[in-house]
């Protein structure tokens, strides 16, 4: 069976995150109706990251199988058709045909995400639900020195949602750079995969950093304890965005 | 009485547009609000330019008088809780006191406006209602250099609604730049003043050189013309914000 790739932008609000659950919205859910609608085709996508309730993404990838073989226009445009119909706010950047044995999360080598801090007094109005807004002024320049003493292989127990199923707490973090963009605060982190909850658990502790609270030895102390205790606050979702895969 | 300024970031979908009405949601009625629900006082503010509905702003500047003299924080503060708990999309970004002969809208010497194109296949689904999509590939070069053509003092009737109140049609444009940035085409306006519609109608226009079926002199001929039905398409309020006002 002919096998598609397609990559995703979505804004997460609304939605109970990618996962297809029964009786909520969900990414997942939207675009496998949408595969439905144009092909008559029930299927299962899988993505690349299942993104939590609320987190967005800029370049999500997914792959499926069609009975049939359809121009590639075709299917970028007859889903983005019913995904607006639906009202969804979700729209596919592009698709391909893929060999059989693509598949777009155990074929994964690195994912990108950007978590995205509006540092100022005022609230977000604009961006409301799509940047965290933290009031207090952060010093970019500390929580990007910080940053890098978790960078490496390590077990980020501290750093780990207690929800998540992972067999392993260790990973091996390839990328944690924090810059100011003006009054954005924006934290890009790369690995071959992630912990649930791992982005947002070390911008929470980041900030902690960049409101003078910890110092970049505090952070590694609460890497090395390997205590889910020893975290600072959960970023919320609003500020999360899965901005790439590489395969 | 002491007068205040604020700047304030709105996002206008699902507002009528910044003028007060009586039976829909606006921003000068979202901002009034607040300031009756803080001060006790039913004012009426002045902004420097009245966005249509749906139209954003990322520094609209307002002013309006108090009979008591409040600190500047505090009037930044509970504006801000005022409007979160009204569940508005409106920021005040600051607030100043400024001089009795200060007025947002009169002393205004130079309006900025940001038109943001998303120019690309897919719809927009983090930008929806943020941007206006146009899925054929625009040339921006050929846009800007036709944009030129239409700097200076001019007689803008071709690029002005029906609707404008304004005694002239006559204005000076000091900026029309084009610039793709990714995806998006975005177009910068600049002038002391602008018709009803002036911006989007011009954007519109230009889409059509964008698209290849409108050389420069067609842009030029259109203007010289001083004829509302040789405008193109009036863009779509999505795309339009109000990025700045000098005094």
């Amino acid at each position: 069976m002919p096998r598609y790739r397609i990559d995703i932008e979505y804004d997460g609000q609304g939605y109970a995150g990618w996962q297809r659950q029964a009786d909520l919205p969900s990414i997942q859910g939207a675009i496998e109706q949408a595969i439905l609608a144009f092909s008559g085709e029930s299927v299962t996508i899988r993505g690349a990251g299942r993104t939590d309730a609320g987190v967005h993404a800029t370049a999500q990838v997914a792959h499926f199988d069609l009975p049939r073989d359809y121009a590639i226009e075709k299917v970028q445009g007859a889903l983005n058709a019913h995904l607006k119909m639906a009202g969804d706010r979700v729209a596919i950047l592009s698709a391909t045909r893929v060999p059989d044995d693509f598949d777009a999360r155990f074929s994964a080598k690195s994912r990108h995400y950007l978590y995205s801090i509006l540092n100022r007094r005022a609230p977000a109005a604009l961006m409301r639900g799509n940047v965290w807004h933290v009031p207090r002024p952060l010093d970019a320049e500390a929580m990007h020195e910080a940053a890098q003493r978790l960078l490496g292989k390590h077990d980020f127990t501290t750093f780990r949602s207690v929800q998540c199923q992972a067999a392993s707490s260790e990973k091996t973090l390839d990328q944690l750079d924090v810059v100011r963009n003006g009054d954005l605060v924006e934290v890009h982190a790369s690995a071959r995969s992630f912990l649930h909850n791992q982005v947002r658990s070390m911008v929470g502790s980041l900030k902690r950093v960049g409101e003078g609270a910890w110092s970049p030895d505090d952070l590694e102390a609460a890497l090395k304890a390997a205590d889910r205790s020893r975290c600072g606050q959960v970023a919320p979702p609003d500020g999360l965005y899965l901005t790439g895969v590489d395969y």
